[in-house]
């Protein structure tokens, strides 16, 4: 029985080859079941350089499999056209040249169609590769494999949030998925939890399978600290916009004001005065502003200058983390099908409410390499070690992550005046 | 009989209601035709600002019969959705505010079905309008639908040039629709033609449709002239471009210098270099350069560097009116299918080849308003008027203009660095 | 006694070189009286790409003649700094590369002391050429000195342009000079004076200086036409901003309403509301609008919008310059010492009044050749001939134009949106 | 005796108030020393927005002490011009408006008579001030005192490097300073120095003035690390740009290579090819590359990129500080009058070299609040908290840096592609 060292992920199942391809049929149709709601048309918008055309995000994370598993380790295998490395590779220097990324909404083609072919292409040879893999290269193999069904995980995700940015730009202000989300209960007041601090570890374990940024696992020393039991609401931040909290430079960053200045920022992303009343633009189409919900589509800015407001801070990824690590993944993930962040419903027994999903986290703490940190060998250290630069870690997870693909380790990052994602704000501040 | 004043034009019918529905429904379905080879993706992409989405042309023309005659002369009419005038608007200040010009490629929806429901939904209506026409209001319904069919033919024109653009920068470089363009014959050494010069009268003289700008018909004085008897060849361009044309200050105009430099200008749009040979993107997909064609795609600045670099200079669009007021209307036009402009196949009687069609002739005279100019009254004054500054006057139609479409008198205008259209160069020189 | 052809210009004086060198004196020490008030600061900066430093004005015509007259004619000249020519060219592609025009004000050395000293050095060196010049090239010397002289009766006026400029970006708003401008009597309401059309000559005549861009002189047709017997007030535009005149787009050019969308205009440049009420940046400093003066800086959109919403429009170059023709040389030129516009005085015999001096006045005429144009042989015919795209027209000299230097044939273009020229608006309408 | 707490600085002297005025003096002059080599237009131009004039940093330095010192603690005081406030305050939102940043070229006046006229005002005032300090506020006065005198050797230091920028941009490449740099000796390889890891203290003690970002001290955990004895020479980065450096994307951050490919970037800024050999602009003047001298106005990202070309990485700020805190500080600061970097001249006693001075040395570690950090209270809060965004920490000090302002726990920050500072490169690695 083959077996792959370090990447045992989904499911909590062994990494022999049949499980592994039942893992990569399920997550490569989940991408298609996202995409089943949209018109062709859909497929093709790019409504800014950050978002990535949907048929864009189908094609490139089957390239993936192409280039990183498909052309060196299926000896048959021819790849499907000779110009999907320079149409689809989204950023590897190392592999080769690429067509610009803030242009791909000029592409009609490849069309749907055969973006569609090329999926069933790269499935049908990776269902060839897992029947019988050569087992002098499983590890790497099995290794690849898991991160490439990470990597669509994540690109499930962009699809949410692209596709969001995208509808909310057209002046019919569309739904790409109607769903009931009914009034929220009143949100109880927040709680400030506290946590003794000291020599900590926080990184990734060794067990189960993590991006390489997550490691290595190190020693870091945390001043005792408190968190909010809750994330912050649509209504508190509105106190914080009534309160002039867009006009005040004293409570921003000196690139966050500028950032107000120039781009011309009143509210979060999406949300839109209607006839004298916030509404927000959601997956499901317009909604009204509840105030109980978790306030999200805010920028790393907006999220320091809110905790300023208020007299506190953002955490730092590591308490967070020594935090989190106690928690139970449990939240408001893609699965729900809301596809919108929940407001509060009971605390967990940690006491920490909202810790994974719903909305992702903005630390105050850069994205940086872990002491000790190597990249992966070859093109595949180009997945995380380049990015770390001007960008800030976010933590735990939103309403468009699959709940399989989260964990307490877990670190993603966005530059700091980003607001497409599900981004939302938690409050810290020091215990003395 | 009802029938209109001033605006006879198709095939030198009556304007009778029935002919001019007969004219609309042909002219209408040429839009569709043309659009047939696309799939859904190509009709929604805008690969620059100053090219539309096709499914953008096929939703304003018909945006344009929906405001300017539907909804003020056919009482029953709702129209299609409250959103189409703000949507498909094109630059009508006084009609409403309208989507941004650049961002119309940001629009999955309508789609592409949507807006062929459209067109249905107001042909249908229109041939009720037509029908029965409302006997006061006759004269400005046919003079408003003469507009519209003429608008529509000028978007039919724009389909084809913002088409092969969108083809043209996607790297695979597919063709929108094969078509043999075989080998063209040695093209014979141009003469110089020469024509009296004096007291001359152009402009529309008030039979048949014309463009406000087109009148009034005015004096004009004229020195001799001399005009080559063709246009200018590849070939001859690629001796200017041999010779360094590209690379000497001395040839250009100050602005024209500055675009060279800034945009990177080597040769004429649509060349590229395979394998050290010249090659043209063109609708039929890549074509390798044949010296006997005329030179296209070049903007107004490339075309008065060439004239300076032989010595020569650009026509004014008097001295080419006068000289084409004797010519026939015949050419290479949309009719023919090439969508490509053809080297010169024998002399007119005129003496004079290619005068109409294969290429828009720059002129060296400014897009501005003839003397004793006045708009159209209401909304559609705005349809050229104001417009009448910044730009060049091209002459003499194309390759992607329909023969029904063009006369003497007829005045395009584009900004001088333009390059997408099929424009050309034809030389001039003082007989004295 | 050795006399030029074609070159007699100022004070009627024969162009023997004594003469010429006399001229040459005085006008060269008028550059530099016009710097007086300047302190060294002021002499380096340049507060925005279309002003140049005004130590950059005194060596560049300086280096005018150092490049076009020492280097060609005088033998034992040496060239001041083997730099000033890549510093002080000002755009002349075929003389050498130069250094970027939006940076001028980047470079504080050559320090103004050094200029004043390089103009010493020219100086001397020009009286060694006109003591004895070489007979052979007289007639070539004599052309390029009173090009040389007129080209820096240019750069005065651009002196006085730019450095009011300059004074207005300063927060201080101080004055360059102050200068009693008593308030103006009450502006008599405008006639219509009305004019012949036919067929006319424009154009230098062939006696006395002018620019080649003023040849040859040459026919063109006329329609009868009317012209304002007197400028536009800042009374009469300021009826236009109240009635709205910058948030109707239906009263401007497209590219007009692009510009004030884009640049926020909302009156005329150094037009400032102070505690509620108007006042202008004048180079006396600041003053309060007094309506009876002729409104200045506006750009041509704006004079093109304002005539819109009289019904009127712009004079043609060829309608102003028939008029002008009859028209003593006399107005508020820069020898008045006000350098502001002044308000109407009375009329001229002639019936219309400043038609000289006071302001620029915007044609509805673009910039271009004459039929027959050719310009200087050599460098020199990158004087003004490159330039003949995208500008407008204006005549009749301003406020800050030496009297001796305009004539009824000078033409002077800027690019549709300036307005940092002394630029107004005479309105003009047709006869029939 | 009138003492301050938290500020003993200079020269460690007690802080008296005559002392302290004493100190005032001394540094006041500094800056106007530091100056004097300069011509009046040298004061004046600002090569690019991250630059000021040197007259801007002359009057914002005094502005300093008018608005934080004069105004509120000495009674008599008038403000020397009311717009003073307007024109040179730098940031701070919290005290009123100010001029545009980039714009301060663009200001001839107040000229530098005027702003050497307001030193001596205010130097006045703070004799007065000094001289009979209120008791009850001295403890606020010598804290801000303090802080305004590092405050203005802050900005001696960016005299320094503004100057030479501004010099650098004249193609005259003219010196600011003649200074005879002699010929280096060969610098020895770098030895790797060792350090044990553990849980440390870093930030500042509490004795002696420190700025608030340098606090509070805290622990921090450190693995094991090593150090290069040295820093980078010109000739090992010589070897990384011919080995290809600015052209392999694989050694970048990818924010780095972008920025590589938009500024063209083909080695350290003022490098420069004179007839096939690496010459340098420096304060003196052009001198011909030494491969003994450190490297000097790299990026972080070169610095970056050149660590991983190496295999190595930068330090981070906790390791370089715990080594240099036992570390003399002793090296080429702005005292030695040479302001360029010099070659290792022999280990210190501690047996790194050149720690400080010389060139600051870009760490990996962000710019960050130390935990707990509480910025100071009012304006002078925005002095450093609102900057803690986007920016990279330097160490060390340079050749522009006066002694007395340095120390180990001081931070400097700015942005990853800033190079006009003397910024350079040490080399670390883990130990294990």
């Amino acid at each position: 029985m083959i077996q792959a060292d370090r990447s045992a992920r989904f499911a909590h199942k062994e990494n022999t080859a049949d499980n592994m391809l039942e893992d990569y049929r399920a997550i490569r149709k989940d991408s298609e079941t996202l995409c089943a709601p949209l018109a062709v048309e859909e497929y093709v918008i790019q409504a800014m350089p950050d978002v990535s055309p949907p048929k864009w995000h189908l094609a490139h994370t089957t390239w993936f499999f192409e280039n990183f598993l498909l052309v060196p380790y299926l000896k048959s295998y021819r790849v499907f056209h000779e110009r999907c490395g320079y149409l689809f590779n989204s950023y590897y220097e190392t592999v080769g040249t690429f067509f610009p990324r803030a242009q791909r909404g000029l592409l009609a083609r490849p069309t749907v169609e055969d973006i569609y072919r090329y999926r069933a292409y790269v499935d049908q040879a990776m269902g060839e590769l897992l029947v019988d893999p050569p087992a002098s290269d499983w590890d790497d193999i099995a290794l690849r494999l898991v991160l490439g069904l990470n990597h669509e995980q994540q690109h499930q995700e962009l699809l949410l949030t692209d596709i969001k940015y995208n509808f909310a730009v057209n002046p019919l202000r569309l739904a790409y998925r109607p769903v009931e989300n009914p009034k929220a209960p009143e949100a109880p007041a927040p709680e400030w939890l506290e946590y003794a601090g000291g020599l900590k570890e926080i990184g990734h374990t060794g067990s189960g399978f993590a991006y390489d940024n997550e490691t290595p696992r190190h020693n870091t020393y945390l001043r005792d600290y408190r968190l909010a039991s809750r994330l912050v609401t649509n209504g508190e931040y509105l106190e914080f916009i009534e309160a002039g909290g867009y006009r005040r430079p004293d409570l921003w960053l000196s690139d966050g004001w500028a950032a107000v200045k120039q781009r011309g920022w009143r509210a979060p992303l999406y949300w839109e005065v209607v006839e004298g009343e916030w509404w927000l633009m959601t997956l499901a189409g317009m909604r009204r502003l509840d105030r109980n919900e978790p306030v999200c589509h805010v920028s790393f800015y907006e999220a320091d200058a809110y905790a300023r407001f208020r007299g506190k801070r953002l955490p730092s990824e590591a308490e967070w983390e020594c935090t989190a690590s106690r928690c139970a993944i449990r939240g408001n993930f893609r699965e729900s099908g809301r596809y919108h962040p929940a407001a509060v419903s009971g605390m967990e027994e940690s006491g920490i409410a909202q810790i994974f999903g719903d909305v992702w986290e903005w630390t105050q703490s850069t994205y940086a390499p872990y002491p000790g940190f190597k990249p992966l060998a070859g093109s595949l250290g180009e997945y995380n070690g380049k990015f770390m630069c001007n960008q800030m870690t976010l933590r735990g997870g939103s309403c468009a992550t699959p709940q399989s693909h989260i964990r307490a380790t877990y670190r993603n990052f966005f530059y700091p005046p980003d607001r497409w994602q599900f981004s939302g704000i938690r409050l810290a501040e020091d215990a003395s």
